[in-house]
């Protein structure tokens, strides 16, 4: 019996039952005899009504004051959550993110764990104290101040705390199962994934998966931290993120050829139109697209139309960057030379991930036929060796993503519906 | 042009729109070339709303997760308000207790400031930028637990402030034009006080008055801090409350014969009937009273029957602590040989504060001639040399306040009501 980090998201949470609800199972993994460290997200809605509160008192709200407001959301659950704790019978404390050691560097808003130092948090575990401690958030390791870490910051908070404190497992709650052979939305014959490596999991992650986030995945396979991803609404097994296959019954899970089919229709393409077609124009482009800070997913250079000498260069990104790539871009034209610039937001991503891929060579011709079987038009294609993804029209994706879940044999035999919905933060 | 520590309470941060204004106002101190600290409170009903979230959790919430719950508000409020004012061009950081320096015993949810050690704090003022601090909040010493400093605890984290960082002024802003002779909501001609000793001020929220707290001027006046009492809704100079009368024009304000009427309807009277008019009675009484962590208010005992050698012992005490006497009281019931215990809530306190009272000897007797010409029974009388207190029926109260308000000529000319509230915390 050793230590286990559970976390919350904000939709386990939302309200005074929820907390009961959560608090009671916390203390059946306390009563199991395991030390339970849990990591908890602000209460449902809390975060919006306060960005909702900085928006009216100031357009741009401040990074570093923008932190200071979010923070108390947590604060708010996890206090709450002891209480609940206390209320069952047994000791609990809550810990901000500085007080349970979570450093970080100084970029508000979207801060990066540098390290952790558990030291009260053992302090109270090894007391009989079960732990809460506040996600999303820490301290800044040179000025000391409050920063949280962006989406997803919570299940970062958990890993890096199982991690430093040298757990078991790091058990996600959410409000779904677990992570999905595809989105159950779109495919209601979506199957759990009983056990998943750190691999597929981050590809997925980065390919549109939204249940664990990619830096949360990359930080537990970088401490070879299990995580359990499960219902906090259910006594379900979720799906296990490993390096090893788990046991069930007397054998290991084995690995699977496809892990699943991911989507994402929060990215744009913008193409830059006729690029001299000279080395170095690339070099221009993306050193344009990286001084503004903005990351972008997929490139491709077309090839030149010899008559003219001139090329076109795609890339997508998150929707939400087009506006800075766009004035980058323009800044640059002198520099680059370039004719025009087409933004398109109308556009959809399928992936296929899978570590099979590697030794199964029929998987990307099956890909395409299956796309091609349901008439949906390709316009980029971006591949690595366990992922390829197509970006196709954004009005296409669902059925994309259906032919392909049932061309790979994904679909299960029920045809319950799964309720679905996102993990907080 | 020095350093000036301003308090916004609750109800001056009440939402976006007094958040903005506060701002303005507190940028307005900074253009006057002052460095300017802000404490500030939780925003309006923040406060009540996380009460009622803890009870819906816990019947009885923990004190250390209480404490940790309530100082979300002021984190919330501190955030908005500094983001306010850099959308008005200023810079601004915001501090939590702890960040601020703010050392307190560990009494959770009524904890004593022990030191402050506010080294951030000058750090930020020195680089330019306006300090926000959450009032109401610290960090205990040994534990390194965030405690709160109970009611009105924001006024006393601003005047410890401003003797730690040895401001000129600690500028308490609230929602009324400062310290008046009377309760305006009873005496419609209270005169607003130009200044106040801190010797009368002390007597005056001893008595009743809620504008400042006791603790908050024992500390002023400890360390020598002026406060200026005054509303964030207007532009008005205030009260002054500090050792030697402030100048007005070419010359000084004079000590005021008698500073003002205060009254309380928060006590209860607590009468043991049928003592044993012997040595150490009294003694066993008030320990099993102070064993029970009660504070108590007057006291005084009846003249013994000579019949019977049997007496009366009387208290005051708040309403809130009744139960708890009469419990204890009951417990010790054999060790004091008392006959029954009366308990009436339904009495009243009118005190008369002055310091001209020591060399104006007809002040006692005109305080009970007023009473007297209003028709009001007096119940007890407890004095100091610098104030004069009854205890009459509840009922009696208001027309008791008016009346010994005119019979020392602190009516004003002015028949205009003032709008009179609570200052938050």
């Amino acid at each position: 019996m050793g230590l286990v980090v559970q976390k919350y998201g904000g939709s386990s949470v939302a309200d005074a039952e929820g907390i009961k609800r959560v608090a009671k199972r916390i203390v059946d993994a306390k009563k199991n005899g395991h030390q339970v460290v849990v990591v908890v997200s602000a209460m449902g809605d809390t975060t919006d009504e306060l960005i909702d509160l900085a928006e009216q008192v100031s357009p741009i709200p401040a990074g570093r004051e923008f932190d200071m407001l979010l923070t108390a959301g947590e604060r708010i659950s996890m206090a709450l959550l002891a209480m609940a704790i206390k209320n069952l019978g047994h000791e609990a404390q809550s810990f901000t993110g500085s007080q349970a050691g979570v450093i970080t560097d100084s970029v508000h808003n979207k801060a990066r764990i540098i390290d952790v130092t558990p030291g009260r948090i053992r302090t109270s575990v090894d007391e009989g104290n079960i732990a809460i401690v506040a996600g999303f958030q820490g301290v800044s390791q040179d000025k000391k101040d409050i920063t949280t870490l962006g989406r997803g910051g919570s299940d970062t908070t958990a890993v890096a705390l199982a991690a430093a404190l040298d757990a078991d497992v790091c058990e996600i709650y959410t409000d779904v199962d677990g992570v999905f052979t595809a989105d159950p939305r779109v495919v209601k014959k979506a199957r759990k994934i009983d056990w998943i490596s750190f691999e597929d999991m981050l590809e997925l992650a980065s390919s549109g998966s939204k249940v664990l986030l990619h830096r949360c995945v990359e930080y537990a396979r970088r401490y070879n931290i299990p995580i359990h991803v499960r219902s906090s609404f259910s006594g379900l097994k979720g799906t296990w993120v490993s390096n090893e296959p788990i046991e069930q019954g007397d054998q290991k899970v084995e690995q699977a050829i496809i892990s699943g089919v991911a989507h994402d229709t929060s990215e744009a393409k913008v193409t830059v139109v006729g690029v001299p077609d000279k080395p170095g124009e690339a070099a221009v482009i993306f050193r344009a697209i990286a001084d503004a800070e903005i990351n972008i997913d997929m490139v491709v250079q077309n090839v030149s139309a010899a008559s003219t000498g001139l090329t076109d260069i795609s890339f997508t990104l998150p929707k939400t960057e087009g506006r800075k790539a766009i004035d980058a871009l323009e800044r640059a034209k002198t520099a680059i030379g370039f004719e025009s610039l087409r933004y398109d937001d109308q556009i959809g991503k399928i992936s296929l991930v899978g570590a099979g891929m590697k030794t199964n060579p029929g998987v990307t011709a099956g890909f395409f036929e299956a796309l091609s079987g349901a008439g949906v038009n390709i316009e980029l294609i971006s591949t690595s060796e366990i992922r390829i993804s197509v970006v196709t029209r954004a009005d296409d994706v669902n059925e994309a993503v259906r032919a392909v879940h049932t061309a790979f044999g994904l679909d299960s035999d029920s045809d319950e519906a799964v309720v679905y919905g996102g993990t907080g933060r």
